[in-house]
Order: C-alpha cells, then sequence, then structure tokens
C-alpha cells in the first residue's frame, strides 16, 4: 500500500515557487498554495478564490487572492525567527493527501539553545468557508518568545492590486480583514480567532496592511507553545451578510473544538477516496501519482456552488487569470463524471449558465452562435489578452491567437455536456439550457464555415489547434472533427426535441427553425471537410503542414536563443517546422478511435509522437491514451506517469515567454486519470452497459476502481491476463 | 530651361552606395552603377544584366552582374592613387542625364604636383551590348604613370558568386572575361579594347580575378594622356556567337570611332526626348526631378527584346533579386504607353510568356488559373523567398507573406493588358496569349472565392494589400476590387471572342467553357464583397482594420527600439495599429475614381494620409494622384515632389530588417510621371479621344507633354488657368 504523504526535507529557496504549487491544499472554495505560514507575497503566498475576479486599470483580469488569515511568525530572544531569512537546522514540509493535511517542521538553533515550530492546516472539505491551523513551539531552552499571527492582507498579485480598500480591525476578540474589489466592488472578508495554551501579554498591530496578534511569553523546555487559529472566508458572493456569516462560523465551530472540526475534514475526504481511490497492484509509484493527481482533483472541485467551474491552474494562484479552459470538459471532467456526477454537473452547468458570455463573443468577431471564450471566467465573457506571451528579445507583448482562433473551444463544452449525458443518463441538464448550448455552438461553426465556389466541401480557415505552437490555419483536422460533431449533436438534440421536456420543447420551438437547422447541420456535418490519412497513412495536421521544415525536436530546441523563448506564434523555432506543441492529430483520434482502422491509429502515433515537444501539461495523456487504443500500453505508461507526476516533478514549463505560468495542473491530473481507466481499464459503454477491455502495462498485476454510471456506482477490477470483473451496487 | 545635369562635388564614402544609384548610366541591357572606375566591389561597383539570373545553393536567385570592362586606376610616383583611399583635393561627379553620360573630375595634390583624372561614360542606347569610356590624365609636374586598365571580374553579389568559372585571356589584342553561371551555365562575354595617345610601355597582368592592361609612362604638363575604352558585353542568351559578336562589335565600332558612337548614343536620347519631355513652366525644380524621373525610366526600357520587363530597382544591381513586380504594371506602364508603346508592349509581352510560371504558382498553392510572381524573373517562377526581412534582434529570418498573399499582383497584369488594350488600341496583344493571360487570373481569383454558408457574397481571405505592414487579412478592399475588375475584364475578353483573330477565337473556344465562364466570372463580380464606406465616409482597409489601435505615426516610430527594425509582419511596431506602409484604400481610388463620389476620394485621403508612413516609394504619387482626384493640386504637389526625387535624395528606405533594399526606384519616378500627366494634366480618354481637365498646382504657369493615343502622338499644353490644348500628328 501507498503511505499518501509526500515529504521535502532540507530548506531550498529556489523551490518556494513550485512547492507552493505541489503542497497545495484547497477544498473547492479557496486553495492556499504550500507555502510556510511566516512567508509573504514576496514568496508567493496565495488564498486563491474560486469564481471571484477582479482587473486593475488594463492589467490582465485576474482571480483574486484573500488576506492570508494563516500569517505567523516568531520573535525568538529579540531576533526575528522565520524562513527564508533565518536558516534552520533541519526543515520539512510535508503533504498527507488522504486527509488534505498540510504540516512543516523546523528547527532552529539559536545561541541559548534549539526550537521548534511544527504546524498543520486544513482547509475544511466538510465546512469550504472554514481553515484551521494548529501551530506548536518547543525549545531546549527558556527562550523569551513573541509569537505574531493575524492576517496578512498585503496580498500576493500578478495584475493588481485588487482591492481598493482594505478595512482591518478587531470586533468581539475576532480580527477581521474586508478588502473591497477595485472593478466590482466584491467584499471578501478573512476572519479569524486564535486560542493560546500558555499564558501570555497580548497586544494587537494594524500595520503595513497586516492586522497581528502579538503574544509575549517565555517558553520552557517542559511546557510546549500551542495555539489553534481558525480562520473564514466569506464574500459578498456567497451572501449579503458575509461578515456575520464569517464571524459567526468561526464561533460556531470553536464550540465543537479543533479536533471535531478536523475529524469531519478527514471524514469528507474518506468519503472522496471510497469512491475515488485507484488501486494498482504492482507498480507502487504509478498508485502514488495518480492518487496524488486525483487528490488534487478533489481539492479543486467546486462542491459549494451548482454552478462553477475549475481554472486551468486549479486554486494555486492567478496564472493563466484564475480562468476555465478547454481543460475542464477535455481533460479532468471524466473523473468527475465517474467520481462524483454533482461536480460533473456543476461545471457543466457553468458552461451553460455563461452562454451569454459565449454569444457576446461571437457576436464581436461577427459569427453567429456561440463562441465560447478561450479563458473563462465569472460572465463567460474573454478573460484572454490578445498579447498572452511577452517577446524575450524586445520585451514587448506579442499578438497571439489563442482568443480569437482557437475555435475548437465551443466544440469542447458540446463534448462536455454530451459525455454527462452519456455517463450519468441525466438528460435534464439538456432543459436546464444545455439544449441551447449546444445548438448554439452548432450555429457558431456553421456561421464559420467556408465553401470555395468551386468545391463541394465546408472549410475552417484561420484556427489554432491544440497545438498552439502554428497559429491561423486552415482546415486543423481536430478542429474540423469537432465542428462536425458538434453539428452531429446538435441534429441529434433537435431530432430529439419531441422527447425533451413539453416547456423545453415548447421553448425550443419558439427560438429555431428546428427542421432548417437539422437541414443546415446535417448538410453542415457531411459536407465539412475532414482531413484523411495519406498513402503512409498520417493525417495532416492541417494545410500546408507537410510542407513544413521536417526538423528535429533537437534541431529546434537548438535553434533557442533564450530559453525562456516562446516556441510558437509567428517567428517562434518551432512555428515554421513540423515540430508541435503537443498532441493535436492525436487528440482527435484519442477522442475518435472508431474513425479509422487501428493501423492509421499506430501510423499516426508514431509520425506525431517524436515531433511532439509536450510543451503543454495536455499533451502526455493523449499520447497515453491513443497507444493503448493501439495496443501498446508499455508504450503509454511513461505519458500516463508524466501526466500523473506533473505536480510533484515540476518539469512542466513555468515560463511562456517572459510570462511565468507555473501553478497546478488539474487537466494533467485528470489526463493521468482517464489515461489510467478509460486507457490501462478500457472501459467503454455498450448497450447501456459498463465493460472494460484491459490492457494493463507490464508489472500491474491489477487495476481497481468505482465509476458511477447511470447513477449506479460500478466496482471495477481487472487485471494483467485481461480479466475483468464489473459489480454494480444494487 | 533646366540644365539637363546634376553634380555632386567632394567626395563623401557615406555616399558612394547611394551614388551609385543617383548615377546610374543604363540602356535597358545592362546598368552601370554611378561608382568611379577605381571602385571594387567593396563600394557596389556593378554592370547589372537585364533578365539574367542566377542561384547559387539555397541563396537567393538573383540578377547577374557582368564584370566590370570600366576598371581604371593609376599609380602615380610608384604610389597608387585613387579613390577612396587617397584623399582628393578636388572631386566631382556628375550625371547628363539629357544624354546619358556619366563623367567624374578628381584633382589630388602629390608631393611634386597636382594630377587631375576626367573621364566621362556611356552605355550606348543605339547599340545595346556597346559601352565606351574616355579617360584622361593630366598633371602639372612630369608624373610617373602606371594606367592599369582593364576587366574586373571580380563583381559584387549580393547572393553569389554567380560564377562557377571566369576565364580570363587575351586575344587578337582584345581582353576578354568570360563567365559561366553556376546554375544554367549562362556564358557572359565581356569584351574590351583600350586606345591611348601617348607611347607607353605595356604589359598585360591577369591576377585576383582581374584581367588588366598595364601602361607605364612619364605624364608631361603639356601633353594629357587620353584613353578610351571600348567594352562589348554579350551573352549566350543573346546568341550562341557571344563571344564572336563581342569581338566584331568592337572592332567594328572602333572603326567608325569615339565621336561617331558617342553621337550615335546621343541621337538616339534625343529621339527619345523629343516624345518623352515633359516642360513645366514656373517651377524648374519640378521639371528637373520629373525628366530626371524619365531619364531613369528611358535607361531602363527593354528596347533590345520583344519580351522582358524592369525590375524593382531598374538595372542599380541584384536588390530585390533584379526581380520584376507589380511596380511595373502599375507604376512605370503608363509612361511607355504614352511614350514608347513598343516598350509598353514588351513588358506586356513578357506577362504573357511568363504564364506558365504563374499557372505553376497557383498550382503550388493548390489553385486553379494563373498567380503570378510577386517577384519574378526569366521564367514567372516566383523568386520570393518566404522569409524577405531579417529580425535585427535576433538576425533571424523572418516569415513574409508577400510571396504567398499578395495576390493583388495577377490583377495588376490584367490592368496592364488592358490599359495597353486602352491606349495602343493594339488588341492583337489578345491574339498573342492576352486573352489567356486574363482568363487564367480570373480563374485563379475565382478559385480563391470563398462563401459563407450563411452569406451571400464572395470574400478573399487571408491576403497581404499593397499595405504590407498588415499581413494576412480578410477582404482587403483593394484586392477584392482588383479581383472584381478583373472577373469584369475577363468577362469583356469571353463575350468578344468572336470579335477576335479566328485562330485566337478557336484557340480559346477549345479551351475554355466560355459560356460557363462568362456566367461564373459574372456571377463572382456581382458577388465579391466590396467594403463601403461607412458613416463617415471612410473605406475600411480589411476586415478589422477599424479595431486596431489608432496611434499615430509619430507615437509607432517611437516605439522602435533600433532604426532597422521591420515595422510589419506579425510582431512589428505598425502591425497591430492602423498605420500602413503605403496608400492602399487610397491606390484602389486612385484607379477607380469613379467607384465613389468626390467627398469620400476626399475622406479617405483625409483619414489615410496621417496614418500612411510612406515606407514604399510607390505610396507617394498614389497620394498626389487622388489629391488631384480631389481638386487639391496644391496638396498633390509634395508627393509628386516626393516621388519625382526618390533617387535624387535617397530619403527612401535602404534597409528592411537587416536586408539592404537600396536602388533606383523607377516606380517612383513611373508615379511621378502618372501624377504630372493623368494628375495635374488631367488627361483621360473618351470617346477615342484623349481629353484633358488640368489643375496645375500654384506656379506652374504651364504643362505640356506628349503622347501616344492610339498610334498617333498628341502634343498636349494645358495652363493654369485650365487652358488645354491637343494637337494630333497627322
Amino acid at each position: 500500500m501507498i503511505d499518501w504523504k509526500i515529504t521535502e526535507r532540507g530548506f531550498y529557496p529556489e523551490k518556494i515557487a513550485f512547492n507552493g504549487n505541489k503542497f497545495l491544499i484547497a477544498n473547492g472554495y479557496m486553495g492556499v498554495r504550500g507555502t510556510l505560514e511566516e512567508f509573504t507575497k514576496d514568496q508567493l503566498v496565495a488564498v486563491n478564490m474560486a469564481g471571484l475576479y477582479d482587473q486593475v486599470g488594463n492589467g490582465w483580469r485576474e482571480s483574486v487572492n484573500a488576506p492570508n488569515g494563516f500569517f505567523t511568525y516568531l520573535i525568538v530572544d529579540e531576533e526575528i525567527c522565520r524562513l527564508p531569512e533565518c536558516e534552520p537546522s533541519e526543515h520539512s514540509v510535508s503533504l498527507d493527501y488522504r486527509n488534505g493535511i498540510f504540516s512543516r517542521k523546523t528547527t532552529w538553533k539559536t545561541p541559548r539553545g534549539s526550537l521548534t515550530v511544527e504546524s498543520e492546516r486544513f482547509v475544511s472539505l466538510a465546512q469550504p468557508h472554514l481553515a484551521l491551523m494548529k501551530y506548536k513551539i518547543s525549545s531546549n531552552f527558556h527562550a523569551d518568545i513573541e509569537l505574531i499571527t493575524g492576517i496578512d492582507a498585503d496580498v500576493w498579485d500578478i495584475n493588481g492590486p485588487h482591492y481598493s480598500n482594505m478595512e482591518l480591525f478587531e470586533e468581539d476578540g475576532l480580527i477581521k480583514a474586508i478588502g473591497t474589489t477595485s472593478e466590482k466592488g466584491h467584499k471578501i472578508c478573512v476572519t479569524e480567532n486564535c486560542s493560546i495554551n500558555l499564558p501570555s501579554e497580548k497586544r494587537l498591530s494594524i500595520k503595513d496592511k497586516k492586522i497581528l496578534r502579538h503574544f509575549c511569553f517565555i517558553l520552557r523546555p517542559e511546557h510546549d507553545c500551542v495555539i489553534e487559529k481558525w480562520i473564514s472566508v466569506c464574500t459578498s458572493n456567497d451572501t449579503e451578510n458575509y461578515e456575520q456569516k464569517a464571524a459567526s462560523l468561526i464561533n460556531d465551530y470553536m464550540k465543537s473544538g479543533y479536533k471535531y472540526v478536523k475529524n469531519s475534514h478527514i471524514e469528507k475526504w474518506e468519503e472522496r477516496w471510497k469512491v475515488s481511490e485507484v488501486f494498482i497492484e504492482g507498480h507502487k509509484e504509478a498508485m502514488e501519482a495518480l492518487n496524488y493527481s486525483i487528490y488534487h482533483l478533489i481539492s479543486v472541485a467546486p462542491r459549494h456552488s451548482k454552478s462553477l467551474s475549475i481554472p486551468a491552474r486549479g486554486l494555486s494562484g492567478q496564472v493563466y487569470k484564475g480562468a476555465v479552459f478547454w481543460d475542464t470538459e477535455m481533460f479532468m471532467l471524466d473523473f468527475f463524471l465517474y467520481t462524483d456526477p454533482q461536480v460533473a454537473r456543476t461545471l457543466i452547468k457553468y458552461r451553460i449558465d455563461t452562454l451569454d458570455g459565449a454569444i457576446r463573443k461571437a457576436r464581436y468577431y461577427g459569427y453567429d452562435g456561440a463562441f465560447y471564450a478561450w479563458e473563462s471566467q465569472e460572465t463567460g465573457d474573454d478573460a484572454c489578452s490578445d498579447y498572452n506571451v511577452v517577446d524575450v528579445f524586445t520585451k514587448r507583448p506579442v499578438r497571439t491567437y489563442f482568443k480569437d482562433k482557437q475555435i475548437h473551444i465551443s466544440s469542447a463544452i458540446v463534448r462536455g455536456i454530451m459525455r454527462y449525458i452519456e455517463i450519468t443518463g441525466d438528460k435534464t441538464i439538456l432543459d436546464e439550457g444545455g439544449a441551447e448550448t449546444i445548438i448554439e455552438c452548432a450555429k457558431f461553426y456553421y456561421s464559420l464555415l467556408l465553401k470555395r465556389l468551386n468545391r463541394n466541401v465546408y472549410e475552417l480557415h484561420d484556427v489554432v489547434g491544440p497545438d498552439e505552437y502554428h497559429e491561423r490555419v486552415n482546415n486543423n483536422g481536430y478542429t474540423n472533427r469537432m465542428a462536425k460533431y458538434t453539428f452531429d449533436m446538435a441534429v441529434e438534440v433537435l431530432s430529439s426535441v419531441k422527447n425533451l421536456e413539453p416547456e423545453t420543447a415548447k421553448r425550443l420551438k419558439n427560438k429555431y427553425k428546428v427542421s432548417q437547422l437539422i437541414k443546415s447541420f446535417t448538410d453542415a456535418s457531411k459536407h465539412i471537410y475532414i482531413p484523411q490519412p495519406d498513402k503512409n497513412g498520417i493525417i495532416e495536421q492541417f494545410d500546408g503542414y507537410m510542407k513544413l521544415e521536417d526538423a528535429s525536436l533537437e534541431e529546434v530546441r537548438s535553434r533557442l536563443l533564450d530559453e525562456k523563448e516562446y516556441w510558437g506564434g509567428a517567428n517562434g523555432v518551432a512555428s515554421h517546422t513540423r515540430i508541435i506543441k503537443q498532441a493535436d492529430v492525436v487528440t482527435w483520434l484519442a477522442m475518435f478511435p472508431d474513425d479509422f482502422p487501428h493501423e492509421i491509429l499506430l501510423a499516426n502515433w508514431r509520425y506525431y509522437e517524436p515531433r511532439t515537444e509536450h510543451g503543454s501539461s495536455l499533451s502526455a495523456c493523449m499520447y497515453g491514451l491513443l497507444a493503448c487504443r493501439c495496443g501498446m500500453p508499455e508504450k503509454a505508461l511513461p505519458f500516463f506517469m508524466k501526466s500523473a507526476r506533473a505536480d510533484l516533478e515540476g518539469t512542466g514549463k513555468e515560463w511562456a515567454g517572459l510570462i511565468y505560468i507555473g501553478g497546478t495542473h488539474p487537466a494533467a491530473a485528470g489526463g493521468a486519470y482517464m489515461t489510467a481507466v478509460n486507457g490501462f481499464g478500457g472501459i467503454y459503454f455498450e448497450e447501456e452497459k459498463l465493460k472494460a477491455k484491459p490492457q494493463l502495462p507490464p508489472n500491474w498485476q491489477k487495476l481497481r476502481f468505482n465509476i458511477y454510471y447511470k447513477g449506479k456506482l460500478h466496482r471495477v477490477e481487472v487485471d494483467q491476463k485481461g480479466g475483468v470483473s464489473v459489480t454494480r451496487e444494487p
């Protein structure tokens, strides 16, 4: 069995940013980076809020970080004793990812003796507004201690400062930080109380955007000091009475005690693991990495809302603007569909509820229907900038086309909805706006179709496919195939209008010329150009790809003049070669393995793999999945491991040009899960039944997991020899 | 009257490159840069050959420079006496542009006295293979002279060396350099003889790719030394017996004597001026600049061929690969139509004869019909590279889209043919392939037309218009308008097949489904999207132009980090602003002033002028022409002057990124002529008659010029008050 704990010993300042991600704790409502209590914004501390955004001036609109209620440090014998300034004699941080608990232990040698701090903290999975910390100090000498703890409202921002106002005050023993965001005037209220087990001299300070309690006492070897910090975070988005609610949460839960709250939190985690844990017999490292990935997915799942999604960097900060990408529908959704369908519904509902934003975006560009945001925030308007990369040579922003040309995004939403219906059987999502969403996405693609006067095919021009290094291409295979899929799904929905709720049927008939749309979309699906394999079985990624220079990955890498240089765009080292950022044709084939015979899948896997830089964490799992489809689990394994270990190893890119892009990678985590369950597990659905054609990598003796299908939990066990056992709950 | 001579006094090394252009002499067959006899490739000496190209390895294919038969320098008292090393006490160079004669006069002070060299040279307008130089040395002391003269075959190349072999030898008193080009094995044979008026000790040397005569003598104050050099250039393209021809040319003409050959040359110039000279009463500077421009046009006109065109940089060197651009048809053609229709026919015939290359280019990109080369050489295949600019920051070549997206080129050819017919009345050009050329160009645009399924207009996407700073745009107004024009012209030709020669009619009927093409092109012309003026009367240059940042020219210029930086392309300072390189909408309106009422023309002139960088020498004349159409001759005047003085002042760009683009600007010269004659002169053709609605700038009392129309010379005189006199030759 695995030990459910990752620990890092020793203190390495250069790892502060990465460990902030690796040791993240979160509960879907907020994420707290794996930084130390004494850290400030200089060390990228963040209490990142889900679904709450702000824009300052012309800066990027991005998610908001709450004031940090964990902030705590020590003055020992009148010397400040904290990292990173004060070198420790011993230091470790750990994450208990079975229970979502972060801990640290640090010992400092002072001139008079040694002193140890041990802390643990968690953000409650049972009560999303609540976060607790226990902080223990012990020493082998009579230490003169000033313990400083409170709320640090001087938050880390990438494009801030996001608070136009910050109130810091004490009331009824609670200290509070209430920030007002600059754009929309959201209120973020952080409230804290703190107990201490020793008599001490107490005072309060408010200075430098911090409200702090000061406890002064003599610490004796025979009696450790323990404080418990109770932190609640509420916002005006949650309730009008955010301040009152934040206060009563603390007052109420404090009565139950630290242990009770911690146990409730752990119980919730156990509930999740009971369904979500994946057992891999024969490959401990794989099982650890996969369940660590699952930990991240559970952590960032929005359970407190009926309509919210997961940002591409989870709740690890403001990178990528805290925005939601296709990552959710294409890479994370399967995990939630299989293990927590309510969360899957919440993710899908978010897209339905932001349809208006997608319609506005389409109108802006002169198209019909719904063009979903490449980077979606609370309204569905696009948070993506026209300039997403900074040129390392000129320091100028570079025009990129993610926002306006990556049209495949809308099809990912359609796929999400249809996949939700396929796995859960719950068609009410169509009644709740899912039908319109699909139809508007189809209308969007329809309005983009171009027909040459002398050809009887419909084309999609000037797009960016999954491989973002090649911008503004025509007839990207993946995009065209997904557009075709969208037309097909719209036809399916429109053709079965009569099977929907009468209300829905009526609404749709009033809104759309149903039979005309069916005719148009059927025609579009029939005539849209889908690139076909050439004589070697290779599908050209886009028109003209095969005319590009066929330089090797090493050759292209060797052309870099600066390691932070962006590979793509108009003039990147990869742009005019066949080197691609991430799975593109392979993503198509992994999504639609029945489009072509097995040998075509294989030929394309073999052709594109050496030409893929895997510059996106979304790439590896698609190669893993398709390798499984091609009957090569041994080839899939390294891609699976790469996905599963994305946040453990930090080998991903931290820079795009001069823009920091580090953070957690929940899509890689979801991709690892898909590779394990759909790929190695080989599960599929036929005649309303869950079935499996497993193909386990060498050494994987058994693979065991649970899947909700049509509302029923199925326990699946497959083995190396192809044995399959599916047990359905009664 | 003007004095027909430009002179520069003093020696400025930094002006060597520019003066090479300014003082160019040429006769359509070859161009000799305005460099000094003692200069070598280090000073960009070139004897540039028309229509002869070579490629070495993967370098750019470019025109070939012949060995330099003028090469001459002195050793005086055992000291080398030449520029730029040896500072002169007096120095001047002159160009007699009435007669196409370059001269120089230089005096050096030596320790023993002063010595003066005076030379003159010309490339014969009467005999295109012949070039002569007279070189006189005088001194005020008994100078010990070694005069070295011969052929310097160590030619200047941009992407050379172009000779895989070079033979240097003497035969029958002639010295010869016969080079073999590396790609196609063309032979370029330069033959020289030299007479000297003083007894001297003679010897020959062959060294460092030079074959040189050495004359040693004592020069006395009372007796100047004069040599006459006779140079002939013939190539295997001219005749199989190029060597024999080159030799006999020299032997024959030497018998006639220097004076006779010079007079024949001058007579030919007089013949040209008799028709071409433009008189401007009241603005001497304008008359000088315009006739200097006309000098350049006459110089580079291909009179020795029936099918040849003029490179964008004339015969001033290998810049722009010695290739032919739309410059010829759009900017130079009117001058030749009006003053030398045979040359106009030769230019047009070149395009007809390179139709196959245009068809190959269209096929390569997957289109139908004829996609003319952006940079055309002898076969019509495109010499333009995919990478035409070098990034100043990374030194990397930058992908540009001149070659593959500047589709308006084909329409320029169509305009050239139709304009030729309009002015000359000579429809035989249609029989000789002009008809097919027009039809194939229309087929090309037809195959590019895109129709959105839900719109009933045809669009042209992903193009580059005249404004090259904005690449890959949709529905560039100029391009769409010219495509419409092409459809119209094709319909005109196809509809009048029966009026053509029976042979032609039969050929066309065999080759094309005439009535179907008429139907298609009529439909295309009707439905192609032509942007219309907005509520302010402004026509959007391309889809989305008005969404770009409206920064001022000064603001955009101030963003340059390097003065050689390219403004356009994907990431140039202008690319994402409304700043344009050159007249674009204005070119459309100047070509088709009847498309819109006068106030729309004016509104667009006023809107685009301050947003135009005029980074191309093609820009000013279009603003000049349209200003005249708008009744603003006083606004047109500075643009006219800028065009006319392009090669006098050298204010044009010399760099595109890190690529040298200096040279002469015959299109600016042609544009100046068009502005004078079509603009200020206001001539137009109605009911088979030449008419004029002049509008002269202030101070221009009278404007007088000659125009061939329908084969007859018309003498036109217009005046400040709008008076018009047209006299037609009987």
